[in-house]
């Protein structure tokens, strides 16, 4: 039903040598830019041109970087510059054809994938010989109440960015804020979940935050708090039992709070909620927990187990012959796997690259009728970042910890970065960062969204009478009540409002302070409209105008 | 009416000594945090440490950080860091309490600033016995059509960034992109203005096209374009005849179209339309003309020219003993002024430093009773880069171009940068950048608001059948006509919609391609809500439901 079926203009530099026996290049779509497609991409062009095969490599990626995950907890605390953790996919495979689009479906019956539309709105349709499926998982709070709305991942760049400025932002905020409970809660920073990704976030933080209260006076170290929570009795499971020992006495002894055996239940708009029913008031939680299938993965018809695709050990997915998996959202057999006791690769970047490696080597194969190789890779160690020059790092029997493992972190993910320019740059970045302030400014790109959602538990206040008024609420779920102090010290309740209704046009439409206070009743869901907005379509949207009106009317004053 | 009437904290480290005859301190007020501003609260920290005099000075401005403007525009080109060129107000100014809010209002007989809230909905009133106006100038297109949709300003660092992703955006799009026209219309840049920050942003976007292009193998060079209009009969009239002459001809053998005599009328969704009503095809309209006085100050009842305040020689506002203002927003009178011939200093930096700092030691001698300075600055000249390691500078009768200019272009401004980390981090980005190749990461941080305006002039098309609906439209200004293709070649007329009418609802609604054609009759303001946006809204607002599914039900299957 697409009208712009058109493919995508061949290279001006078209690989050399032999195609498939038609004549025309073999073409091979990758989707998704991480490690697992990017590798196997580079693989591709690279191994096809030394073979003088004439293969045609597509990637397709919603950003034109590659972000090098294992240093994106650094992007929070700037001590490397925002863009030098991720290498420009064009540079890291310069001979691919590059697509910056979201894959919207894969058509397996028909061998295409249809993208989303770029400045122009037509979707762009790739047909393949080969498809290597590289999505990765996403971020997915789902059936988590509030966390959507309330808690922050920290999966790409963007994320670790937008966690940055927030925490800037926070500072900014405490450091002018009068009230010491506010301010409490302002300073209050909880991580979720002690894995790797969560303890590298929080160290981080800690740092970031420890450092930069040079700049920000009116904050002592006391009003701050960092919570680590984990649902096991001792973080890091992935590492030995004596490193995460190491790691777990290191963090608690600079400050970090370590909630063992608890979990993160849900989020409202000032507070995490755990299992257990304890509220943290806070402003910014952290969620490294959930990780789901990306949803083009989910749709997909292929074998899977725990929404992740089943591959046998050449990286083929089990019944078929031309679709290929690699990467997180891969479920690749390794040596010991038996029927009984299957074994898996974990989710990892030197796993993503090796996989990434063998299915290009394999596509080349089963184009050119060659014997596929199977997979074996036992995996090389795990190395973690503490801050302040400490980290762990753990190979077969070898266990470090400290200065040394820090280094090692270093020098390991500094020759892993692809591409000589990144690594000069993180190397100088570091350097200059042993003896310079770190980075205190918030960058603001863009204006957010206007529309928004937000939660709230029973007896929280949506805001208060005599509030500024910069949002219209739309209750989507649960009940509020709109209240008004009386002259003496009681409240008198004006109105209880539920699914459908809204609130807060009135301080809107007649520019005032909010007349009535509005609190939570049951658990309420709100989507949330910001002022400009909200003026916008009510100034030009006759119907929509008109229906606020009347309300604001009838509603009199009491609101 | 404001409900919080709180006073900010007073700084834990209060000045010792001598404040008021009452005792208290002096509060000094400072709205801005452009050069004018920070500078005078340097200068009134320091002086008042310096004389032992009790100062508590407050500094208001929307973001944390101070913009160093003469190197925004390369920010665009990548060959500084992102936040490189910024200095985080409260290191350069470590004594003051920075409040990092918008000015709403100034209250000039009860002294006292009105700002907007922060994380809570609260207005912050801040009381001061001297007020320091230093609010700049902004942007704005209003009254030039089309403008203020698709025109991109270049005043902030947000501005910059903005633009520098948009020109990546344009790359990624331009290079798989098989309609050669638009291609064509995609890679032609244009800036209107060819005063210092014109040239200067159309030499660095024309270097970074050039080097990024290495990565972009599809797009050849004769396909870009770069065009400086200019309104005068020859660019940088800031300068000697004989250097712009240099300037003018060095860009022009770089392949810059320079349009002299030239204007810039209106814009629209897919060009730029000159004075003389030549219509250029582009996606990038830069625009450094259009600069207004801030609106804060647009509101106040104070002495003003051309929306500049008038002050005297000492930087205090005409018929005012506590109220200054200093830099871009203020018209300060120099040496030579007569009532027949005034003349004022003109808005630069260099100016506005040294206003900044008459301005404060003027405010403690009017605090002791002492008699104030008046300004003498006569300027010590200009300078602009020209990319490629050239430029021009002019020193009273001393005038260079080249290597030479550009040299001293880069050495002066390191050394006005604030902060020595700022000046390591540029010395050192600018040394990688000799040999290293130049970045192109495109950073998208959150997603850009849902409701936005769209310009289109008459037979420009909005949307064609067959495109995917990721929009909804209201027609605020203007006629639009629905037209569909019939099985010959021709056209069918299906409806005529006028101000108040939406449309482009039915593809989002039905999840289908659009089915008709929207086309401009008579020029076309359109508010337009992405499809996000409006589905939230739809499925959670009954009556903009019942009325969207009711015009759609009527339209039946017209549209």
């Amino acid at each position: 039903m697409f009208t712009a079926l058109f493919a995508a203009p061949a290279p001006q530099t078209p690989a050399a040598g032999q195609g498939l026996p038609s004549g025309r290049p073999l073409r091979v779509v990758v989707l998704g830019g991480g490690f697992g497609g990017v590798y196997a991409a580079k693989r591709l062009t690279e191994e096809a041109a030394a073979r003088r095969v004439a293969v045609e490599v597509h990637v397709v990626n919603r950003e034109n970087y590659m972000a090098f995950q294992p240093m994106l907890p650094e992007v929070i605390s700037g001590s490397v510059g925002v863009a030098d953790t991720v290498s420009p996919i064009r540079r890291v495979v310069p001979r691919a054809v590059l697509h910056m689009r979201e894959v919207e479906s894969v058509d397996l019956a028909h061998n295409r994938v249809t993208c989303s539309p770029g400045y122009r709105p037509k979707s762009l349709i790739l047909e393949y010989d080969h498809l290597v499926i590289s999505l990765g998982s996403v971020t997915d709070f789902r059936g988590m109440t509030g966390m959507a709305e309330h808690a922050r991942p920290v999966k790409t760049l963007g994320d670790a960015l937008a966690l940055r400025n927030h925490v800037i932002h926070i500072l900014e905020e405490a450091d002018t804020e009068p009230e010491v409970e506010v301010r409490r809660k302002m300073l209050t920073f909880i991580v979720a979940g002690g894995g790797f990704s969560g303890v590298e976030v929080i160290a981080e933080l800690h740092e970031f935050v420890r450092r930069a209260l040079g700049s920000y006076r009116r904050i002592s170290t006391g009003d701050c708090r960092f919570i680590l929570i984990h649902s096991g009795d001792i973080i890091l499971p992935e590492v030995d039992h004596e490193l995460a020992q190491y790691a777990q006495s290191l963090l608690a002894k600079r400050g970090v709070e370590i909630m063992l055996n608890q979990r993160l239940k849900a989020a409202a708009a000032d507070y995490a909620i755990l299992a257990d029913g304890t509220r943290i008031p806070t402003k910014t939680l952290v969620a490294t927990v959930p990780s789901h299938p990306n949803p083009v993965v989910d749709a997909l018809d292929l074998p899977k187990e725990r929404g992740r695709i089943l591959v046998d050990p050449t990286m083929r997915v089990k019944e078929r012959t031309n679709v290929w998996a690699v990467g997180d959202c891969a479920l690749v057999p390794v040596a010991g796997w038996t029927e009984t006791a299957p074994k898996y690769a974990p989710p990892t970047a030197q796993h993503a690259i090796r996989e990434a490696a063998l299915c290009a080597d394999n596509i080349l194969a089963a184009a050119a009728g060659r014997e596929l190789a199977a997979f074996e890779f036992a995996g090389l160690g795990s190395l973690a970042a503490l801050g302040r020059r400490r980290g762990i790092a753990q190979f077969m029997n070898l266990k470090l910890s400290g200065l040394i493992a820090w280094s090692m972190w270093r020098t390991v993910y500094l020759m892993k970065l692809p591409g000589i320019d990144r690594k000069i740059r993180v190397g100088t970045a570091w350097f200059l960062n042993l003896f310079l302030p770190p980075d205190i400014v918030q960058l603001r790109v863009g204006k957010s969204s206007g529309v928004s959602q937000a939660h709230f538990e029973p007896g929280q206040n949506v805001f208060e009478e005599g509030d500024l008024g910069d949002r219209v609420y739309i209750i989507i779920k649960g009940t509020a009540e709109v209240v008004r102090s009386t002259n003496g010290s009681g409240e008198q309740r004006l109105a209880t409002l539920g699914s459908g209704q809204y609130f807060g046009e009135m301080a809107l439409l007649n520019r005032a302070p909010r007349n009535a206070t509005v609190r939570c009743v049951e658990g309420l869901d709100l989507l949330s409209i910001e002022k400009g907005d909200f003026n916008a379509l009510i100034t030009h949207l006759g119907e929509m105008r008109e229906s606020f009106e009347r309300t604001a009317t009838s509603r009199g004053r009491t609101q």
